[in-house]
């Protein structure tokens, strides 16, 4: 991660754990801090990750990519605050009790119980994110939320259309809301799949930051580097069904997808940089996209509310 | 509590509380803190103390009275002191899975998870306490401990010999190891019990000093005020056993013990202070017990170890 200059990595903390589950991979990630201090630090506030940058470590961000933890009790999400988690999903792909995951066919917005969680997401400092949400609920979510939402790592449907990635209206919504989209790299997001060229994929920032503005846009790799199988299998299926869903990926095409040569891993991030600027951003900007534009963010947003 | 002078107090999470149960016991104190945030902040640095005083506030420090809420999960210590817990006594009357409490009839001393313990919370910063716990096992629980425990709330067994009360050899190996013995006010813990005078209480504080230097002295109150008895059912009784255990208590006086008329509730510490002059305490010398020499050991205690 220093090889490729990485001041700061969003790590995923549960997928469908329950709240004594997601407890438990904390506990992994606060031994990792322990026995691995010399390179990784939690990531809690943006000036840890300015301290990380200087000290050459890389910080850790926690987050949730869906809303199992929090069960049906609204207090837990103070506790996972001050467990150190800075990032919720309201759903991941199907409905949650708080709002509707993308694959689902109706999208009803949110919950009840999902009103009252973004408020109360608001006001402890937990970036509410719906990249795995339906459209309808992610309007609704950049609506109801006082602080700017985040959609982490999704592209534009315009670019390439699947059924995780944004449509114009949403990322339209998302930056005049003072929002964050962070690009991803993962195959299935990526026009082309794996074959996808760098050419295209910053083309595709370029017009992103035209519709959102350069503030707006930042990375947001989804990058599953050095994970077996299991660990896609798990966050398409974790104990919710008896079939197997493959997402999206296929039954000829049920694993981990093969990442485009120019991003293989994270030391590939000077690429991206470099790619950037061929498409004609200049060094600042470049610079922004790459992580300014989400440490202004975190900046705003890992502390209570006004 | 401000008509009492108190900027600080030591709250009970947990007697006999599972880890979630314990997390719900958290939140509801996460909500006072919300609700009454004109009175009470948290307490989770010596800092928090002395801002509360200079703002008319009190802070609430967390302590778990029992170590239930570890399980068998030596990450569970340090997820709880993120959730802002100071304090855990290694056992409560009976014996746990880490130590002996002060009812059984054997007391082996430290468990093998005990040691581990020991170590993890010198780590984090959360305190040893074993106000509650048998003397062979308090005994090795100063030994083996790094950093100063406390008893934070027990009496000289010189004075008034009872299972709870602690020996003088516990009390002076506690001094030279540099811990805090909190002086009770609980009837079950006072010669002459709610008859017991303030003369009686204060000359037994002006012994203990003299044992153990008034550096390691400050008050553990022990107080219940306005609870209920179907809470001191809980503490004795909790879910381990089917017959009725009346502790320190009797068939005929089953509920709290009446206390001290010149200790009524909270807004009696004066009366306290006043009786610490009295015997012959100095202004400065009372103040040490009455606060300071419990806030040096905050200091010198809340954070991780070196």
């Amino acid at each position: 991660m220093v090889q490729g200059g990485v001041d700061a990595v969003h790590v995923t903390i549960c997928y469908h754990e329950d709240f004594r589950e997601t407890v438990s991979n904390i506990e992994t990630w606060n031994r990792y801090f322990q026995v691995y201090s010399d390179r990784i630090v939690p990531g809690r506030t943006a000036q840890d990750i300015v301290d990380a940058n200087k000290n050459g470590k890389t910080a850790i961000i926690f987050g949730f990519q869906n809303c199992s933890p929090i069960l049906d009790d609204i207090g837990l999400i103070e506790i996972c605050h001050q467990l150190g988690v800075r990032f919720m999903q309201l759903s991941y792909n199907n409905q949650s009790v708080l709002a509707t995951g993308c694959y689902e066919q109706e999208d009803p917005g949110i919950t009840r119980m999902g009103h009252q969680v973004i408020k109360e997401m608001n006001r402890v400092g937990l970036v509410i994110d719906m990249s795995h949400s339906a459209e309808k609920s992610t309007l609704q979510a950049i609506e109801l939320s006082e602080r700017p939402i985040a959609i982490t790592h999704a592209n534009p449907s315009a670019w390439h259309p699947t059924l995780r990635n944004k449509s114009d209206r949403v990322l339209i919504a998302l930056a005049e809301s003072g929002g964050m989209l962070g690009v991803s790299l993962y195959p299935h997001h990526l026009k082309d799949a794996g074959e996808c060229t760098l050419d295209s994929f910053c083309r595709m920032v370029a017009e992103t930051v035209e519709k959102m503005g350069i503030e707006h846009v930042g990375l947001g790799s989804d990058l599953c580097q050095d994970q077996p199988d299991s660990v896609v299998n798990w966050m398409r299926n974790g104990r919710w069904t008896r079939e197997t869903d493959y997402g999206e990926g296929s039954v000829s095409a049920s694993g981990f997808p093969s990442q485009p040569q120019w991003f293989g891993n994270n030391a590939d991030f000077q690429n991206i940089r470099n790619g950037l600027e061929s498409v004609g951003f200049t060094g600042a900007e470049a610079d922004s996209i790459m992580g300014g534009n989400w440490l202004d963010f975190f900046q705003r947003s890992f502390g209570p509310g006004g």
